[in-house]
């Protein structure tokens, strides 16, 4: 059908582009920066949120909803938060319009302007640090575990469907804690459970790891974060947990009373993931005929097209496929049965492949006879005609192993694009001619990370959980190094 | 315990407050107008959505997500919507922070300053139909069947937790159409949706109807709703369906090509309910003693509370919850088992009484002997003692049994306070001393309507889908009425 999408190496920016419009995912609005997320892509986002929620639920956690928007005042109460996100803000100055007396539609009241401005929350530890402080007295009211689905908004000049835009859907988790230890425990537990849900639902690889200094949360003593390599060997980072120490406590005055009767701060952790992961899931294992979807995220996992003659052909065979559904449902397997007459069965073929459908069953007047069925993969394209007879039980063992197959080709795909860099000619080299992601020794220094992205455009995506084992010096300064940590080109 | 409610007959309102703060269901933020909602009151909240979500799906329904944001000149494109809308907007006029130069934290960049100012949505037809322009060419595309969970912002002067707040969570659909008659339908099959959720679901009757020139939407043609009574006898919108004609599909110049080949405007409505039916929930079941939840919205259905005076009574007595627990958890009635020892059976007895659970389930050392378990029911407060060896299948049949009651106590209600008045006199009567749904004749005019108003109070609720059938004289005017309108002061 002439999908005309660009291939990806011939232009990875505009396949991803091209693909995210085509296959009915995302469009820019009218809204400069943001997107609106069609059916399709939702059904996507609404797949992910699900398992998600689950998981932080069976790990004790609880949603709840705060206010979108957050004074000025609070945003300047914690110094390096502010420093972080005042660039970006979208500012409500005023709360009214009237008619415009020169019959131009409508003009912001001037009588209406605000006391105080108020900020469209870009992130929302102020407005929660300074709800828990009326939350929290004593030691009995810790630990408390909390999360929310939002939007939020931060001012991009340069945005990208799912990827950067200036407003976009996440989950923002905000805990407190009686001691440090649970903090640190808790901001583990999460990064755990962004690697297991990247790994096992979205079947992308990821690397656990921390930031340097100059990558981290503004306001946060460290943070933990996952990171995936796409398919043009960029990096991105796909999830992040933060460890806020008594930063935010600090600031907003949240102290309780111990078992001992004395007063101290509460520890904090926050940590997201956002639609940028639909970003992260197309670029990793989809193709140039269109969107690969692995079966755990897949709001379809099956489509089953008919292929006829006549209409008792049509009959026919659309029966059949309508008793396969029935067996599949019994099996919780989601399925469509495309059984319009106004397509071509190869005009429907491109469109599945187009949408990522994990499976395609196909059966003509041919088949009824033999008891066969074609069975299509989209993850590798084969195709195999199988008996018809147990297929509900056939497809049931197929999607897990086209999940597992896609994991594999990505975690491959990462480890043939891992490299190890001894010195700095060899690192100019490689994010000269590949990217990927390198790993190399590192002074430590902010001003050395500086100095490499300002000549390379590599930025340490994360210093590894096992980081300090094995010291050497560093590929820029050649001053000691505590230990290799891991660069790449970052989305 | 003491949780000093006060009475629903002494003060409705600080009764609704306070229940509302001590249930643990929201607050008021330091953000003028905005709510937190809490875990417990969002966990209604998303039992909510769940049983939303899934019959808009089973009707075909898809979600989907369009900007928060909406360029003020969209605003103005619908004459109607304009006026409905204007006076209550946030609006964005900047897009960067930076520090002041004074210290004293940050400041709005006065070069942030945006060409044209964004609205924060007070609802999203306008932005909706500016993309549907680009999703429809021909009548092949139609019809648009789609819904968004988001939040929304409409500057509210006077605000009351759930019940008008300047931020609320709701669901909005946007449906565009072919025809005249198919929008109409669809508007029809929504109040439909929507009655049967909160009879059904939420065990509150509702009353169908479609609102008058004065309190329909802006920008709509006809609006449906479902209109509820709460225990002052005040009346409550709970949801509402328009039909908008052609209205939007003009203003954004949206057009289809028919079978036919002629470019005709497409059809369109729009419908939503917000976390203002948490209120309704709220008001219409709750007692003095604190919430009460209808089991099929309850986030937790049984509590289990030991009784014990030593540890091994503990241990037996925990342990047979926990065994019986296996056995509603088999029947997926959700449970919680109290087992905390720091806290008197007396203070979790309140304490689940003040949070709503459905049944409590109470068992002591004595009732391991004989085989028995105390069961209490929230709705009516009754208690009884049952053998414990059936009681999953025992408190199975009990739920919805819970649940009728709810609904037919409120419906019961409801009609004692459902008058007909003959004459204004009797009407202003019935204003001054009960309130309650008041039908009676009204001449069909918007003036006639704000008289009444502004004597009484009272407003249309709503004209019922019957009217026509018996006509008679406007109880202000004299003049011919075309039937029985109903009245009642509004929330």
């Amino acid at each position: 059908m002439g999908k005309g999408l660009p291939s990806r190496s011939e232009d990875f920016s505009a396949w991803y582009n091209e693909l995210v419009k085509k296959a009915d995912l995302a469009e820019n609005s009218s809204v400069r920066g943001c997107m609106v997320i069609k059916p399709y892509g939702f059904s996507v986002w609404e797949k992910m949120q699900s398992k998600l929620d689950s998981m932080f639920k069976e790990s004790g956690h609880q949603n709840a909803y705060f206010p979108l928007f957050i004074p000025k005042s609070y945003l300047s109460r914690e110094a390096d938060h502010v420093e972080g996100f005042a660039k970006e803000c979208a500012v409500v100055t005023h709360y009214r319009l009237k008619s415009d007396k020169e019959g131009n539609g409508v003009i912001v009241d001037p009588d209406a302007k605000l006391e105080e401005e108020l900020i469209v929350r870009p992130t929302s530890e102020t407005v929660i640090w300074n709800t828990y402080k009326n939350w929290v007295q004593s030691y009995r009211d810790l630990p408390i575990l909390v999360n929310q689905w939002a939007n939020v908004v931060r001012w991009e000049m340069r945005t990208r469907l799912f990827l950067r835009t200036s407003e976009f859907l996440w989950q923002e988790g905000h805990t407190a804690h009686e001691t440090k230890l649970e903090a640190e425990d808790e901001t583990i537990k999460i990064l755990e459970i962004y690697s297991s849900f990247l790994e096992e639902t979205m079947a992308v690889p990821v690397l656990k790891g921390i930031k340097s200094d100059n990558e981290k949360f503004a306001g946060a003593e460290e943070t933990y974060c996952v990171e995936a390599l796409m398919q043009d060997a960029k990096a991105l980072q796909a999830g992040t947990s933060h460890f806020l120490g008594q930063n935010f406590a600090k600031a907003f005055d949240v102290q309780f009373v111990n078992p001992k009767g004395k007063k101290e701060y509460v520890w904090g952790t926050s940590w997201g993931v956002s639609t940028r992961l639909v970003g992260a899931l197309i670029m990793t294992h989809s193709d140039d005929k269109g969107l690969v979807l692995p079966p755990n995220l897949a709001p379809i996992q099956v489509v089953m097209i008919p292929i006829f003659n006549s209409t008792d052909e049509y009959d026919k065979v659309v029966k059949k496929l309508e008793e396969i559904g029935k067996r599949l449902n019994k099996l919780n397997i989601s399925f469509k049965i495309d059984d319009r007459k106004n397509h071509k069965p190869g005009w429907k073929f491109s469109e599945y492949e187009l949408k990522g459908i994990p499976v395609r069953l196909v059966i003509g007047p041919k088949d009824i006879d033999n008891n066969t069925i074609e069975v299509a993969r989209r993850d590798n394209l084969t195709k195999e005609v199988v008996n018809e007879e147990n297929i509900e039980n056939y497809v049931d063992k197929l999607l897990p192993e086209i999940q597992k197959n896609l994991f594999n080709k990505a975690k491959k795909f990462r480890e043939a694009n891992t490299h190890k860099a001894d010195n700095y000619e060899e690192f100019k080299k490689i994010f000269k001619n590949q990217n990927g992601f390198v790993y190399a020794h590192w002074d430590g220094s902010s001003e050395t990370e500086n100095q490499i992205k300002k000549e390379t455009k590599a930025t340490i995506r994360c210093i590894p959980l096992d980081y300090g084992k094995e010291t050497g010096k560093c590929i820029l300064t050649g001053k000691k190094s505590k230990g290799m940590v891991i660069f790449g080109k970052a989305y």
